[in-house]
């Protein structure tokens, strides 16, 4: 479609795009409406973190071993393939859509195709064998092997200093979570929010402004204590609100149909896991109602369990209708306490909440008194590895006491050289333990009175795909009169049209030309962006254009305009509507609050306002 | 300064801060009000283009070949140093400082500081041998190396594909030219903007926020007739406005004193090279002024001949005096047509303004009838190149005048088969021309008429380093109170400040509290980003809080205030000024539009301001 095309321009490279002034315009206001809506209503600190981001960071948060896709390559020409494009193109071409498929193979290959996402790499590579999946010149392929869709780059002159960009703005924003507790005075619930560009290596772009490679996104992370996500303090002024759920258990029902919920109900049913989610669910909807995206084609598709991270207790999706079927463009989940926790473990500076208990709490509690010099003689160099751990686990309460069970079970401890976290069984090989004999541990319970209590917080993450949101808004406010083919119209919301108001005179004469620089200024001062058209074409084929671009607005200067303006009466222009095409006619003084007003939204241009202007009938509308 | 550690955040790799909550919303105000000032009052045309960029944009922009610091490393060890840098340090520590320095070697030295910006990679070489430099830890030098200041990476897993990210944000509005000009509707001049962040792999960082190697820019590139630059469409409305400007002449002469002059008479004098340029000067400088800076820490110093780019016909920097000296924040440059024609004669399209003359001319000119034949059979693979070379240069007049004059010389002409360029002697090596004998190229002088006249637009590119301005602002804004050295001031113009007003209830009392969230509701409503302070601290404790981030307004709830409001009747707040702490007592109701218009800049604290209130003795200011 030719507006994207004034929207984007294609780089020569897949997968990158620019925005040219209409799309930049577009972006940096549903921008400034996404800062208002959450940064400044919810009085979110926000903060801008590099994009360059140094290895260590990337590798605590996961990103460096598993933030991949699978590929394969041509055996002979070497051109590479994502594996599950692939995969899922071969098997449409050569098992459903074959002459010779038998209802079974179809049968089959239609599971394969609905349980293809959630694949293990193993099982992956087992359906190429099983499929003899071939590359589009008919070679046989190689392996399946990860590749890791973050850009690298080395930082400095040294070669040593490795870096990437990075693939989401989250991160920049838990490794500052200190800082930000003590900027919110250590008060909680508190959220962090960043606006910037995020990189992914696709292995094979797709789908226009849909799958990229650089691309703006806008995260909020909203830290809680994990016993209070069911407690958000704004979840009442939301509860009424009604959501377009698509559940878990719907899609295992194989529906496709959303249910209108009430957002207080769902989390009574369980089926949104708390209110802090249940409150950003609604709060999303609303900005994507207010940046004016139909709710018949928004939806909130919950994860189902083999999609989610292994971290995460609940994740529902804003989907958007496009010719591209529903697509993901805002993520909400929630991500329990793990990615505070991978980067405290790394940099063994504690990411945590202290608060001071009310009452102080006297409980028995397991500890532990180490025989150091028995440790430094059997453990030598592993033996500062063992005490910081024993250190660290004295923090948590429940492992300790694991740990005096297993004392007392074995009469020795296995310490993780690493110290013990979340992923103990799956992330560490046997040989980053050491057994410990238990005496040497000294383990034993005491009463203990605790005035403080540490928690690492939970993190409810709301993260938005501001190119996704602008793409599917674009394809849904894009219409082509029934009159007329050749006059598309984008409707865009006034709140978020890249300009206001078109100025046009009708005739291209000094008369009518000098009065443009006049209402422009005027409309300026309100700080509402105009665009002139002072070209030789006649207005009908300005309105035309300024359709095309979006504008809700334009202002004629007619013949009548001159007129008064000679006669020196109070003088009149015509402000004409985009969608309806309808004209009404304005003193120039009142035109700056109606304009405003009409673009804030206090104003609808419905027949409660055409009734108390005169309507204009108009032949080149 | 504990300031900037509250607005950044180093990140552990020398050249990389993050903005916490404070110094990303100061940056967000002062994009906020440079796309004011810019590009909505100029109506510029406005582009996103991605930071990671293909190889061959900056193959043709020069960077690839050229954007490189020189380097060198200890023999021993391997350090890396800024060559330039360890030079600079060597001769002041050890010629200058030296205790047995003679007043020659003294005055030598002091010259050679005096050129070192200037001094070519032999000559800076040359200066290492004579001075005999050697390493931090006195080892000696590898010879100066080249060291590209660009982050490079791959895009895609071929492998194959080169890219870096932007070492500046105007390549990607140059590449756009033609998209751009043609959203203007041909009309010209006319500007594009971008605001975005750019890299820089800087060998070794320093200066805090002034050296990094990931920041913020916002360039402009205006597009403009290089016959028409001395006349600027806007030029009468700043012509009157005088600049703190140093010229070369006065630098020369070795003045550092600025001089205030009319930018009109500044270019009468030719002082300033054009209308167009001394336009943007008068508009960056009041951009400056604007965001809260002093004219005194304000200079505009223009660059040295052998400064500037060979293309360049005049350049001024934007220099802020800093507890490093003065620094370059805004670079305003005239580069001439060297961008567009360098990416026109890499692309082979052609980046140039057609331009319908009303009067058509009809001229002498030499143009070429080709033998295609003869020069296939003798140039071979070469052919198509020496065709398009001379098909290029039938565009201008004046090389096809040069071509025939050495063809009438030589009998034969030295075509150059990438095409002849601007850069020619330069650029290309001697087997990069083939010598084709006159009789193939069939040169003539033909009447011809021209009705349309092409050009490459010169362009005037303001160039502004957000980073730089945020942090000489900041240091700028800086003060602590005479009576206590404990109590620090960032006394920033409200329109930038983080936060417009903090409300502080006097007593945490919930009467007092019940009235905080009314209130931050009512300023909220317009705008206003406020901050409520409901902690146990005095308000003096919370004055002196706000005061350090930059709050200029506080609004108190008081005892009278929660009188008031038990009573009934309209209750009254008091309004603290940040810098002055004086106070006025005012309805609530009258807040909104009293801080509104204090923020905007329509209302001043000042004598006239506070006759019209009650002014309030205050023990805790």
């Amino acid at each position: 479609m030719e507006v994207f095309l004034s929207v984007s321009f294609p780089l020569g490279v897949a997968g990158l795009y620019d925005f040219g002034p209409p799309g930049c315009a577009l972006q940096a206001n549903i921008v400034d409406l996404w800062r208002r809506h959450f940064v400044f209503e919810e009085e979110m600190l926000e903060v801008d973190t590099t994009i360059l981001t140094p290895y260590e960071v990337l590798k605590s948060s996961g990103h460096v071993d598993r933030f991949s896709d699978w590929m394969t390559r041509d055996s002979v020409t070497g051109d590479v393939y994502r594996a599950d494009h692939l995969l899922k193109a071969w098997i449409k071409k050569h098992v459903i859509e074959a002459a010779d498929a038998t209802p079974e193979a179809i049968a089959d290959a239609t599971m394969d195709l609905a349980k293809l996402d959630g694949f293990s790499p193993d099982e992956l590579q087992s359906k190429f064998a099983s499929y003899g999946v071939l590359s589009d010149l008919g070679n046989s392929l190689t392996p399946l092997s990860p590749f890791n869709l973050m850009f690298g780059t080395e930082i400095g002159p040294s070669g040593l200093l490795k870096g990437f960009m990075r693939p989401e703005t989250a991160q920049g924003q838990f490794v500052n979570f200190k800082r930000l507790l003590e900027a919110n005075s250590d008060r909680m619930p508190f959220a962090s929010a960043q606006i910037g560009k995020s990189f992914r290596n696709e292995i094979s772009p797709r789908s226009g402004l849909l799958r990229v490679r650089e691309f703006l996104m806008a995260e909020i992370e909203h830290y809680v204590n994990p016993e209070a996500k069911n407690f958000h303090p704004k979840f009442e002024s939301v509860s009424f609100h009604s959501l377009p759920l698509l559940s878990r258990e719907m899609q295992s029902s194989g529906s496709e149909q959303v249910c209108m919920t009430r957002v207080d109900h769902a989390i009574e049913k369980g089926i949104i896991d708390n209110s802090t989610l249940g409150y950003f669910l609604v709060r999303i909807y609303l900005f994507l109602l207010k940046i004016g995206l139909h709710p018949d084609i928004i939806r909130f598709r919950q994860h189902q369990s083999n999609e989610m991270a292994h971290y995460a207790s609940d994740c529902w999706d804003a989907e958007l209708l496009t010719s591209y079927g529903w697509i993901e463009c805002v993520g909400c989940a929630d991500r329990a306490a793990f990615d505070l926790t991978v980067h405290s473990l790394k940099t063994k500076e504690k990411l945590v909440v202290r608060e001071r208990l009310s009452t102080p709490v006297t409980e028995l509690r397991v500890v532990a008194e180490l025989d150091r010099k028995a440790i430094g003689i059997t453990f030598k160099k592993d033996a500062k590895l063992i005490c910081d751990a024993i250190a660290l686990a004295q923090e948590d309460p429940v492992l300790m006491e694991k740990i005096l069970q297993e004392s007392l079970d074995r009469n020795k401890v296995a310490v993780p050289l690493a110290g013990w976290n979340s992923e103990r069984s799956s992330a560490s090989c046997p040989s980053d333990f050491v057994e410990v004999p238990s005496q040497m541990l000294g383990l034993r319970k005491e009463l203990t009175t605790t005035h403080v209590r540490e928690y690492t917080p939970a993190v409810i993450e709301p993260s938005f795909g501001i190119g996704r949101i602008i793409y599917a808004l674009l394809e849904h406010c894009y219409w082509v009169r029934a009159q007329d083919e050749q006059r598309s119209v984008l409707s865009l919301a006034p709140l978020v049209a890249p300009t206001k108001v078109l100025i046009a005179p009708l005739l291209s004469q000094k008369s009518f030309e000098d009065l443009v620089s006049n209402i422009a200024l005027l409309l300026k001062s309100k700080g509402i962006a105009t665009q002139a058209d002072c070209s030789s074409a006649t207005v009908g084929k300005k309105y035309a254009r300024a359709d095309e671009l979006g504008t809700p607005f334009a202002v004629t200067i007619d013949h009548q305009t001159v007129t008064e303006v000679q006669e020196n009466i109070p003088a009149t222009v015509t402000v004409r509507e985009r969608d309806s095409t309808t004209q009404i006619r304005v003193f120039i003084n009142d035109l700056p609050d109606l304009i405003e007003n009409l673009v804030q939204g206090k104003l609808h241009w419905n027949n409660q306002l055409l009734s108390k202007y005169e309507v204009v009938q108009c032949s080149n509308c």
